[in-house]
């Protein structure tokens, strides 16, 4: 931490400080500049917030130079992790990491046990390893379609064990963490969720891998905050998902930061894959970012697939169909070797012709 | 609603729009322009939502024209609501509505029961009719003070009983909900959580006047839509309380909306208060934008105030303590009755000297 | 300046800043931290940031504490100033600064004589002691209506000295300064123009006052080097114009950032007034900010006012007309005594009736 | 155009709104709704804009459904454009658009003859067609560089005619315009001066291509009409520029808002390239966002090189050097082809070794 006094500041002021910092078992240098004196504190950050500096007569500015986050920085592990979902009930291990380009898809809800059966071999044949649908939903307006529960999550698991994808469903409700985390291979925290952290408790006892939803609202640094609450709950199983953030750009329904992939990468050892579907709220813009995605060098992407966009009980704008799903598989194929990334062996393009 | 037909869209396309939205029950006006066709729909808004006429053919965009809140809006009950506070357990009933300018005060979190005693008697002295304070604190990092949990809710409701003034606490998670609501007489639910539909639902439930933080990223129709949440669900005794949105501004934790407040009292009948403190999160700055916001016609003011800010466990640097305080409360006693509003009967100003 | 260097360097990287920063003439102060070192600098500001010292390998950071502002700085310059407009040609001498609350009022656009001199009429019965009015307006549509120029200049001296009042227009284009500056006591720069230092170089040797207005971008602090690169040219009569940052709020064309009127005040020494007409670009919104504007502690308010907004050519749904400007009028002289501050001695509500 | 009425709106008022779009020569067809009636018009869209319906009694909002830009827009030239730069003196012609991946590369400034000559080598080497760099560069704070200006101008050219590449650079202020077009292929407009109009007429007027920056807090919608004002002044070669907006998060100086690409690209026929150099502020997310550039299927990007960063006058922490320019070299000749985009033809990777 840095003390910057006031222009004025005395130096009765400037040895209080010391005094306290000094009391509370730190240290502290002193740079005394014509116009400014500055003070750099060395010990426990922690115990420097509670002493009020900020309050202290003659004291312009505290400074923090530490990241707040430990557990999921890359100063303290350098390497990158590699998060590994599924492994169990049959279903194979899927791997998300700086090896893999991994593409999650699936419908934005789970309609109907023929829906989510037809959109999972869809999915799996563009080169999908985990299966996504939405079963309990949050609300977003009277009208929004909450999804249907239990029965959904029952039928997202049967449509993952026929095609032999793990899935990953959303809980945004803490008290339904664990009837979701007995049927889901990986726990997904929503957007407007980030910061519920009644729910950040719940899944990370669930033992689950998480799929971490930056929220549209939060810095970097609160996304990883949030990663580091789950970390300390003792799961760092954790992979980011960055979504677009609010600007005050009206287009799209949010703004992709695309530079939060590397700029997470640098901060973090956790995996960080990119959802441009939700950013974007457009089909035609879906695939141009899912290609830039990949170029960056996230390590996966969310889309949202569906085998009839016009008749989707939610987000049908933005989902994409038979034969845009082939423009998809073909572009990761293509493009993520380039990144040294594997991907899903996906020996022929197997994704039917649409509807 | 309103389509917009695309500039090259054909008679067929516009046909096909006019065919779904009958076979929906619903009317078709059709306006053709020289480079652009529109059609004016009219029937029930929920309906067409669920057409997915944006996907349709030579369609370039819908637009909704009504707003997606009923109760809580001003077009459907036009005169201003008053929410009443209290009047249980011994303790006075408080009204919040556009007779009244009410000051809500308290520390940022309850830290012992001298202190909130303490506290409550200086917010009275000030003229608040309300005592707010932190128990069950919401995280935002690991060296955030949580909040003394239960044993700080029974610490808050005997300040508020000693100094006959009702209480108001933040709720962060659904399953606090029961246990704050037996002891406060008005629920906060926090910017972070403003769109945490399991604790909406709770508060909604419980049956408590709610005071409903606007997001730190929410547009005012986002918010309320979180009101128009909780009032389907039976609970219409909502407070909106304006306190900050995020910009690229740096100089202020988050850039207080002032607009905000006549915008919301156009848009609904509920009364909107501000809370000056976490916006600026400066002291200096906390007195004239309560001056602002009284001056602006909010229907109260939420202050934190702390009879020692030095030592606070948290938000120190922005309570407001002894001069301050009178100056604030003189600030009330001089600007609202201009606004025509009634404050608190403050005889005279028994604000103690700081410490 | 503080370099923070990164967790892993080395003794030989925090010895090659302090030599290359000796080098240049500066002294280096080193806090060793257990997981980081900063290093304290004092000097020449201008002449570390030459040295790209967080080019350097092991630096992670490089802050900057002090301001990059000197003349417009509080800190240098501690008492708030006095701004004089007018004074020549027989129209009286105006003062902005902190005994004062100025009302400066005036149309959107100079349409015609008749429109100008009865527009000046309403605003100085209203209290307004500066007339402002729109004669070389800048592009910002193809249907823009971009001013009579030079003749509506003419018009605007014409109805400022039938009515006493010194006058102020922008000047949007460095060519037409010296013509602007012949007939207008002050010169505008509007907010898109906030950066165009060619603009920024003619008003400031224009010799005449300057009204600043924040660009809808800006920050704080770049707002205010903007007001240091006129200072730094020999011009100080700059009054400080807020009129709303860019946010993702929808309901209004720009959020007014109250905050920045205090806050201001806090680091420049510069008169701050605020115009909460293009902020809002509602009438109804107009009035309650205005309030809000003189509680603030704000040097004065910026009004668009017309007699007859129906036929405005332009920004009409945002100006107040009679009856509304007798309230502000009646608003101004109850509020702006209550915050110690002299206003125009209007000793009869005179505004006209309506048309 | 789309007038939509309040809710309790009378019949008579509907009729008045129809009555005065008929006295303007357009046409209303009116959807009459069980809670509003929306009117839509159909005619002349400037006339419409001019009868402040807005204002008239009984009227919500009134909602505006084409885009206020015609000469740039795809809608009425569907093919997009190819803007060819160069071409005389002797230089060679370049071609910006769709069939092509242009690189613009160069220093922030042009500092001396010797240091722009490397400096277009090493751009030439790496497959730039197109060497920029700052001569006349505007204000941004008292210690910037302001560039060599004129004497800057004749190095450039020197290094373009000496590397055979057309060059780009800055003009600040409409005055330098005429100077600037003398020596320049083509003339950039900063992100500062996007709605600087006096200059935007300058440039249109110079006859040469122009490079137009999005502004930093610009929308789509803003910048596309800024190319419009200057279409509208007869000059079409215009190359749109995206290099991030203004937002909350604090990592990168600017956003990248790589949606902004295939959205300009539908909206417009105009080429768009993309600047990540200034938008990211760090050299080590150049690389990444650069990859994204290209696969997002923008027509060329905009980088920063400088042969010895250390020592560069301005932005030396994000220019690229010699090894990284042979990466960016790389993954522009691997990455364009999959995008069916041409690429300059540079034969063996001639970059040279750093020094």
């Amino acid at each position: 931490m840095v003390v910057v006094m006031a222009p004025g500041a005395t130096e009765a002021q400037v040895e209080a400080v010391i005094a306290r910092v000094r009391q509370a078992g730190g240290e502290a240098f002193v740079s005394r500049g014509v116009s400014r004196t500055i003070i750099g504190l060395v010990g426990d950050v922690e115990q420097f917030r509670a002493l009020n500096l900020r309050r202290m007569a003659g004291v312009a500015e505290v400074i923090r130079v530490s990241t707040p986050y430990k557990l999921v920085s890359r100063h303290h592990f350098p390497s990158r992790s590699t998060v590994v979902v599924g492994g169990s009930g049959g279903r194979p291990e899927v791997r998300i990491g700086p090896e893999y380009f991994t593409l999650i898809a699936g419908p934005c809800a789970v309609e109907s046990l023929d829906q989510i059966l037809e959109t999972a071999e869809l999915a799996k044949a563009a080169g999908a390893t985990l299966l996504r649908g939405g079963t309990f939903r949050p609300w977003s307006s009277a009208e929004t379609f909450r999804g249907l529960g239990r029965s959904g999550l029952h039928m997202l698991a049967e449509a993952g064990a026929a095609t032999g994808l793990p899935v990953v469903t959303e809980a945004a409700d803490a008290r339904d963490v664990e009837a979701v985390a007995e049927q889901a291979d990986m726990l997904q925290v929503g957007a407007r969720n980030m910061q519920n952290f009644a729910l950040l408790d719940a899944v990370a006892q669930s033992g689950k891998p998480v799929l971490l939803k930056r929220g549209i609202q939060a810095t970097i640094e609160e996304w990883l905050m949030a990663a580091e609450y789950i970390a300390q709950r003792g799961n760092l199983n954790i992979v980011l998902c960055e979504r677009g953030i609010r600007t005050f750009e009206p287009t799209t329904p949010a703004t992709l930061d695309i530079s939060a992939v590397p700029t997470v990468q640098r901060l973090s050892h956790l995996p960080v894959v990119v959802d441009p579907t939700h950013a974007s709220g457009r089909r035609d813009l879906v695939l141009p970012l899912a290609r830039a995605v990949i170029a960056v060098g996230s390590d996966g992407v969310l889309i949202d697939v569906h085998p009839d966009p016009e008749s989707a009980l939610c987000d049908g704008p933005q989902a994409l169909a038979g034969a845009d799903v082939r423009v998809l598989a073909s572009a990761i194929r293509r493009l993520a070797p380039l990144l040294d990334r594997d991907t899903a062996d996906v020996t022929s393009v197997l994704v039917p012709e649409p509807r």
